[in-house]
């Protein structure tokens, strides 16, 4: 919560629930990442918040940019990024898109087989790949399924196929999940890079970049380290498993650039039990699950979130959206803390909501409109 | 799948997925509800799908409207529908929003706590309430938390409250739980609610209504019985609890009205394997979970998916949508059978998706385009 934010909702007069991110901190936070990984180049995962006031900024700054659709690389090219700094990051890509991205000057690509490796050579020929592994995610809060990347004794496969047909081997990546809250989870994947770089090199294939992807965290209810213990500790890990020779590295930051940049104020809707003898009340929002708030989805993202009662004796409270879907409920198997006070009309502050949250807002669900964005 | 819908993806040129929902199933559907429940209104539950030319038809069939919001409202006044048709089902309602309900001359409001019935009886005086109890859901594939509703022993009194704030104490609702396979199940709830008759008529305050809810399936995988047997099922239930006295009732389908109206056409992306020794293979389509499939959510609800090599050898496949989100799995836990020979480029038909599909898909989330829907 900065200054700029509360003043803007001091004067706030429309009705609805709205996000308001400051810019100010994005700008913080992108040269926290340049200071703390000097070495390393910045591509800014557009998913989490494409607005294009954050893309033009971050493009004035020299950031680079992660695009997951050729929609996105549209954006970045908006926002004045030129096609050198765009990498087209999703590995699930149709090959007229892939098309489009190279007649947009894309170069570089994410693959995690050999299908899509082909893919790439048949439209975008010459361009470099880089193929991404798995992870296993432990110690990310957002779940980190098996959908991207391959196991990596088989990315060597992948990377000699694409040099094979006139690719350009690039390097690899991996993501070592979401909301990571742990500096050292980047360790056991950059072992796993150095032993790819070792046997690609055998096969007289030279990479030559690490992408180190996203995974840094913003503050929500819990505390994480700070950029530079990231930086710190992922250096280390660079030395420990490729010595001197450490390769080019990008990081994709998302969460870590946007989300503590924005906050969402929404109303107290409806307070109320379900019999008289309930220890637990609902407290229903004009913001959900469908509304802008689907990372809470199984509970996985806990926002921090100020009352104006706060001080106030608190009492567990299931905390639900407005929709007319049972399912839209935020925090019910651990309900959350409220103040005791709490009244129907009441504004809070949901923070940390920067990124991933407008975007994945329902165009229509129930009537109600996506949610408002504002930056400042 | 119809012959209509199956005319129009053969002509069709441009590129990304689409719903095509076929109005004359929606008729068909609207036709066979008046006719298993003779004595029931129906209230079409606009947020199963809420295009224009879905509300335009049923209002000129004769259907009511539940609204979950005062866009909803709209939407079906415009569509032609009279005030006295429409009733705002949501029990999560902001204050100003009934006034504006109330201006538009809606006079049937739900509550299930006797905070919403103060806002009804400020704004919208003289009103008919119906208050919604729990239920538990069983047999429904779709959860069915405690979201809406209040336990039956409150309900006399939420409704006492109403009926001494002026307004009309009107009946009770319930919902047995969507994508509900067992016509029974309404039959305890029914119980309940003539329960609740009774206690009532003992204070001196006479309901009239029985709002049914919707709940009433559509087929996907699984065989679901037909509306005549839950017409049938229903009608023995108020006879059993309600004698020879049967109130008013009034049943809210959405997904029984309009699921099996609608085919998504989406295209093969991706199909690839994790490493080389993988049984399983990933098949990724151009929509996931935020374009429109959200209802695959802990993989509730199993589409039926046709594919142009159906006849073919099956086995079993995770199915992913395109984004760039980890959690865009539709079925991993139960992967899908889909045939052998699948090919990158394939167009495969989701069918039973007319309902919870267009209006759930994120307006912009990685950059792909809500779900693009057409109505023949």
């Amino acid at each position: 919560m900065t200054d700029r934010i509360r003043e803007f909702l001091r004067t706030r007069t429309d009705d609805g629930p709205v996000l308001v991110v400051d810019l100010d901190v994005v700008r913080d936070n992108y040269n926290a990442f340049a200071k703390a990984l000097p070495d390393t180049r910045v591509f800014y995962a557009v998913k989490a918040n494409p607005a294009p006031e954050v893309l033009s900024l971050l493009a004035s700054l020299g950031s680079c940019f992660d695009t997951a659709s050729v929609a996105e690389i549209e954006m970045a090219l908006a926002a004045g990024a030129t096609a050198d700094r765009i990498s087209y990051g999703n590995t699930i890509k149709k090959e007229r898109d892939i098309a489009r991205a190279y007649q947009y000057g894309v170069r570089l690509f994410a693959v995690d087989c050999q299908a899509e490796v082909e893919k790439v050579a048949r439209v975008a020929p010459g361009s470099k790949v880089f193929c991404r592994i798995l992870c296993d995610g432990a110690g990310a809060e957002w779940p980190l399924s098996r959908k991207f990347g391959c196991e990596p004794q088989m990315a060597v496969d992948v990377l000699e196929h694409a040099h094979r047909l006139g690719l350009s081997a690039h390097g690899i990546s991996f993501h070592v999940g979401s909301q990571q809250r742990d500096p050292k989870a980047w360790d056991k994947a950059l072992a796993s890079a150095a032993a790819i770089f070792r046997e690609s090199a055998d096969r007289g294939i030279s990479l030559s970049m690490v992408n180190l992807g996203g995974g840094f965290p913003t503050k929500y209810l819990k505390k994480v380290p700070g950029v530079k213990t990231y930086g710190a500790t992922i250096f280390q890990a660079l030395r420990k498993h490729f010595g001197n020779r450490i390769p080019d590295t990008i990081i994709e930051p998302g969460r870590g650039m946007v989300g503590n940049a924005g906050v969402i104020e929404t109303e107290v809707v409806l307070v109320s039990k379900k019999s008289e003898t309930d220890k637990v009340r609902w407290v229903y929002l004009d913001i959900g699950k469908f509304g802008g708030l689907a990372e809470t989805m199984d509970e996985s993202i806990r926002y921090a979130i100020k009352t104006p009662r706060d001080g106030a004796p608190l009492e567990p409270c299931v905390l639900a959206g407005p929709t007319c879907d049972s399912a839209d409920v935020m925090y019910e198997k651990e309900p959350y803390l409220l103040p005791v006070s709490l009244e129907i009309g009441d504004k809070l502050l949901i923070e940390g909501t920067g990124a991933y949250t407008a975007t994945y807002s329902a165009v229509a669900f129930n009537g109600f409109p996506p949610l408002k964005t504002i930056h400042i």
